[in-house]
């Protein structure tokens, strides 16, 4: 992003739109062809995720819950590898200029940038014929080597997750219609369930507490099932979990209480952002107090085990639940 | 990016063709939710830019070129802020997972982040329903505070560029047809033109030696007319630049010569991917000295003067060339 006194179309949507973001020194105003990070002896984690318009937000979503998913997925990310944000750069591709779209997608994205301590550093707006797309890459600090991996799961571990799971699956459905829409009658839990769809909340909070305490750590992003069977994978073990135990809503549990859905759709449904993570069982009482002090209730639902096999997940009798597909993918 | 044994159609995709290119220990294999950057205490110099199908690139440009140019493009970015290339992240949104474009594709930009010394550290590969786009940030590192800005630019200093100008936009013009495809009838100059089009020349072996000298630098991505006069912008100062010193290559000249274009379709063109920079008289030898061992030619083309009028174009009789647009704007 770059803009000067002959101002050209992008300059100008940039000028208006973005250089009140650029509070950041490292931005250089966006007056530069690039931003900086100023070097602190931390290692400086890098995390890119692109949200598409029909793909991963629906085209009358918003503007300002684009703005802030497309952050708050990047920034779930670096919750989950223990980085601290330290800023991020946006790439926006756009059928047009529209002045009513941009002002409130700039408008969010600033009030999270400053929520969440994470300034924009630079970017690039591209037009493009076809669907819209934001994709935004963030950076976060770690202390030297101390960025927490999907691999370092082990066998006696507990499987730890914050928040909820599976509400932004419900939420997508509602915008969808169907049965979910339909019997969520009350309108303030659909309301609810669409919000965790359109903006996660990214649990930034968490990112020391997870480094000081996971073995493992990735962010729920493509469902429960699908991502606990990759970090199981990379770590090379297996897992049991209790189905019971995985934190709901009170908007999920009544719909699985009255048979409208089963677990299968909230473990295996995307867009949760929540941390995933594993320790040892002296790590869980610590974790979850300091957790419990950064505002964020977490759960344990499992046991690492070993073996190569997918994840297990149980009910209460110890029943395996069969699950069709583990998480979502693209292609 | 990340893939597990579980391996959905993204994973794979993944694995298959990204993980080779993933060299560097802060890549992790692709396996993680994220790269890293180990502290060197330099400047990270951080830059974004995105390419998107019928609008920086053809549709029917081959894979291996459309790769290419995604990362140079940023290559060229971070040379020109005398940046050292340290790595870089990809966002892909492709319509289908297709093998005959991606393994090309994939192979070409392994090649170029080895040559250039800019490893893969992660990434995210969407789906589209619309236009190809590739998104690249790369990230660069300069000794602390020494990034090469646009705005240092001062009164009486020489501009400086390298290479030649006006090359990309000839190329495209020939992929386009028309008459710049039918006056230049020599196939090897066209190929040539072309050439410059599809797979820009980064500056990258230049950037040490634009940091030792220059005052102000930018890369020329949009005309050299409209970069140009960004940079007085931000310096706050205006340049007269001497039409008959832009370097040229032959085959541009011959057209030029020969009334098939005149110079302003070269100045204002986009594409070039050439340095941009200014420096003091004394300054002005060394540079030119150091890039030739580097082995890029530079050429000093004007002189940085006071004001704030847009930088003044002239022929040899110092009348001033009329231009009717600055450069190429999405908007």
């Amino acid at each position: 992003m770059a803009s000067g006194k002959p101002a050209s179309g992008e300059d100008s949507l940039i000028a208006c739109y973005f250089r009140p973001l650029a509070t950041d020194p490292g931005a250089y105003s966006l007056d530069d062809d690039a931003g900086a990070l100023m070097p602190s002896g931390d290692d400086i984690v890098v995390t890119t995720d692109a949200i598409v318009e029909g793909v991963h937000f629906l085209p009358d979503d918003p503007p300002d819950t684009v703005a802030r998913k497309a952050l708050r997925v990047n920034l779930s990310d670096l919750a989950a590898k223990g980085a601290v944000p330290a800023g991020f750069v946006l790439t926006l591709a756009l059928r047009s200029a529209d002045e009513v779209w941009l002002k409130p997608f700039a408008s969010a994205l600033g009030e999270d940038a400053a929520q969440f301590g994470c300034p924009l550093l630079g970017g690039d707006t591209v037009s493009t014929p076809g669907p819209l797309m934001v994709s935004v890459t963030a950076f976060g600090r770690v202390p030297p080597g101390r960025m927490v991996h999907r691999s370092g799961a082990g066998v006696g571990e507990r499987v730890m997750v914050t928040g909820t799971i599976g509400d932004a699956a419900l939420g997508l459905a509602i915008l969808r219609g169907g049965k979910v829409h339909a019997a969520a009658s009350d309108k303030a839990a659909r309301d609810a369930l669409v919000g965790r769809y359109r903006v996660p909340q990214p649990r930034v909070a968490l990112a020391e507490i997870v480094r000081d305490h996971a073995s493992a750590a990735m962010d729920v992003s493509d469902g429960l099932a699908g991502d606990l069977a990759k970090l199981c994978s990379v770590s090379g073990v297996s897992a049991v979990i209790e189905v019971d135990a995985i934190p709901l809503s009170d908007a999920a549990r009544d719909l699985v209480t009255r048979g409208v859905i089963g677990p299968e759709t909230l473990i295996t449904g995307g867009d949760d952002y929540e941390i995933l993570c594993t320790m040892a069982e002296d790590r869980v009482g610590p974790f979850t107090q300091a957790a419990w002090v950064a505002g964020v209730a977490v759960s344990s639902i499992g046991t690492i085990v070993a073996g190569s096999s997918v994840p297990k997940f149980v009910d209460k009798e110890g029943r395996e639940i069969a699950l069709e597909r583990l998480s979502y993918s693209h292609f």
